[in-house]
């Protein structure tokens, strides 16, 4: 059945290819993003590795080879809420899919303009939208992008089910009473801890106004291109690098793809969970074709497939290209190591069938890192953002008197 | 040890009797506030039934009485950061007392613009003081005004503890770990909604930087006059009766001392905590006193003193004054009935003595509501703002009538 799905940060590394998988399927698609994403590029200096086209460009192509038209409003759902509603009003969606957000840690903890700007952003994005729902008197199924940063990864061995956890409180008269509350997060930045925040909005949206949402806990995506985006080089994904944007496992290949060092952060004993870009997609669209009912609480999914430690990867990455591992310090304030065990029935069992990272990884290294090598601006890598004023970049050494010369 | 302390809201219900008894300890008092309460007076065509002055005059009259200066910065601190900092940076508190947030529940649920604005200004308001204390380096107490509202009042008989829950997780292995978490919450509004966010940033910012923070969980506040604000009539403090800002107690003692009927929404079997204004600065004193320690968690308190059920109240007040009952129905989406167990040992531990309701309502239905009485407008007494649109605002059948004519 076909919906009217409005992705919000559609010109995003998530939102692009999500927004050609689901019109694709046959789904009318219409994109609002403010191109801020673009404008940090910009601000940063720095560029994604693969050639990204204007959001023009991406449209016009996707019709020439589709024949489907993807409309586009370009608009802050952060600070123009009159226009969103209107959009609502008139384009009447039967799902709104919300990546408009600030999405890098590191840039989040940059400076105390970044963390306003992050908080600002982020949280009056999510809570416009929730408004603008209410307001329109719409029955729209909202399916927000949400991370497993919320629990933090401080606590050894801890099972991370899928959103609640069922505790028991005391009642004045000594009695055990058993309830059904969200999972208590642990946030690492001030990104993350955004994300915690919409939790809430989320929840009391939820209970006041009865609207039905799915929040998708996403690990880190790594790879590049899905079905849709390799159809056509001006289709081509974002691909980040940068020490602010870049995600671990992409930064590990491009930085073996140009001879820089692959740089673990402290031990490398942190364990994170990834997902590929296509089953990103693919959890998008099962988001979509199975909304909760009614009356149901906020269904909380974690959107993920395997989990690795980051110096595994390292070494994975090491073995596959011949790079050589450097560790530097750690630029943020976490546990040195941790374990992860993370729930994922609900995707399984809905049909997914994960591209793994033994599979995925090698195709990455040639088809994108080795071929866009020659984009890199190898200034750009360094992580240099800090949690704390105490902490240190990670550079290593051997770049650090590069960066002096 | 006299203190240099920024209190932020300075010029509202709470704020301005703190800043005069912490200025009457000797502590030395410095006001930070954007005037919006007043302005939100003009919005809604509203008045304190009380005569305040303006916030010049207010301190001026100190200054003669007293002796005492209180410094004042006009500034919205949600939105004017640089500002914030720079008096941060150049008066170097010991400790910024935070009551600057918009604090109306029905407010907060008036129209979507005020859900916007509430979130808006509450998030970056207490976002914006957390940055501003890590940028500029200084070692602050920062004592914020949560409520008790945010656990909700759904669940019957639980024990509301001060600000933690040790909870059960299972590791992988079905071994079972115990963890401290923020006693989950369960906002009521949107206002509520705010201070649950505001515990994640709290949280978040004493553990990435160490930021030694106090969070009090106020409950309702009524009376009106402290010692020091009694010494003037220059110096009284705000009463606020109108549907949206009048809280329950002071509203039902005006309500009888004009002859409108005493309002109870619903049964009247929703369960409240309370606590007198005396009693509020008094707390603010002991938080001030005893701060946390370098590397504690944030510290939570329930500020209340008693526990009454609304519709008690409304009969305990119809006796002093013979004042009539109304039944109306509530504007709010709430459970009709509660019980309410809180946990306020810390602050009785401290040295707290409570004024007890029975002992000081009958002061303020002579002292401050006959007094003032004729000051009243009617018309704005009616609890207009529905928490949503099925919902009915609670006016007496009779004014109903009233307000047609
Ligand atoms: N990339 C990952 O590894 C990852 C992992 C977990 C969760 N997520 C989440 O998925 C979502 C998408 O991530 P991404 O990697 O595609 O990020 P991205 O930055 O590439 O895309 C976000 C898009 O939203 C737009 N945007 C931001 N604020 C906006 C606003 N106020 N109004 C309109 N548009 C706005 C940006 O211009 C950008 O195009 C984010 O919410 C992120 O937190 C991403
Ligand atoms: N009054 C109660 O019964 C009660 C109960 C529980 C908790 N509280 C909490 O105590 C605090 C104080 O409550 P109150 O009754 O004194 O409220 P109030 O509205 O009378 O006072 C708040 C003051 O803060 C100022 N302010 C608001 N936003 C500001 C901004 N962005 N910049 C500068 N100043 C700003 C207002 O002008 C006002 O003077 C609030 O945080 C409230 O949530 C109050």
């Amino acid at each position: 059945m076909n919906k009217k799905v409005i992705v919000l940060g559609g010109d995003g590394f998530c939102g692009w290819p999500t927004s050609l998988h689901l019109s694709n399927l046959g789904h009318e698609v219409i994109i609002i993003d403010n191109l801020s994403r673009r404008d940090i590029d910009n601000e940063l200096e720095a560029e994604s590795l693969t050639p990204i086209q204007p959001l023009g460009t991406r449209l016009n192509t996707w019709e020439e080879i589709s024949k489907k038209k993807i409309g586009f409003y370009n608009m802050n759902i952060a600070s123009e809420y009159d226009q969103l509603l209107k959009v609502l009003q008139e384009e009447e969606p039967d799902v709104i899919v919300h990546f408009a957000e600030q999405r890098a840690a590191p840039y989040s903890m940059k400076s105390p303009k970044n963390k306003r700007y992050t908080v600002n952003n982020n949280i009056n994005a999510s809570h416009n939208v929730l408004c603008a729902i209410v307001e329109s008197g719409l029955d729209v199924h909202l399916v927000h992008l949400g991370t497993m940063g919320v629990y933090g990864y401080g606590t050894a061995g801890m099972k991370i089910p899928e959103g609640y956890l069922d505790v028991e409180v005391e009642t004045e008269e000594g009695e055990k009473v058993s309830q059904k509350i969200l999972y208590p997060t642990n946030p690492g930045s001030v990104y993350h801890m955004t994300k915690s925040l919409d939790q809430l909005l989320f929840q009391y949206y939820n209970k006041n106004d009865n609207l039905r949402i799915t929040d998708l806990h996403q690990g880190i995506v790594w790879g590049t291109n899905t079905r849709e985006t390799n159809l056509d080089e001006r289709l081509i994904n974002r691909f980040d690098y940068d020490g602010d944007y870049g995600t671990v496992l992409n930064r590990f290949l491009m930085q073996a793809a140009v001879g820089y060092p692959i740089t673990v952060h402290g031990t490398g004993g942190q364990t994170r969970a990834f997902i590929h870009i296509q089953d990103t997609v693919r959890c998008i669209q099962l988001a979509i074709e199975n909304p909760p009912a009614d009356d149901e609480k906020v269904m909380i999914f974690n959107q993920m497939t395997e989990t690795h430690r980051v110096n595994d990867l390292a070494k994975l990455v090491s073995e596959i290209t011949g790079g050589e591992i450097a560790y530097v310090s750690n630029p943020r304030k976490e546990a040195a190591e941790n374990e992860l065990h993370v729930k994922n029935d609900l995707f399984l069992s809905k049909g997914l069938e994960p591209i793994t990272l033994s599979e995925g990884l090698l195709r990455e290294v040639t088809e994108v890192a080795r071929k866009y090598a020659d984009r890199a601006d190898h200034s750009k890598i360094p992580a240099t953002s800090t949690w704390t004023r105490d902490q240190k970049p990670g550079i290593p050494e051997k770049e650090e008197e590069n960066l002096m010369n």
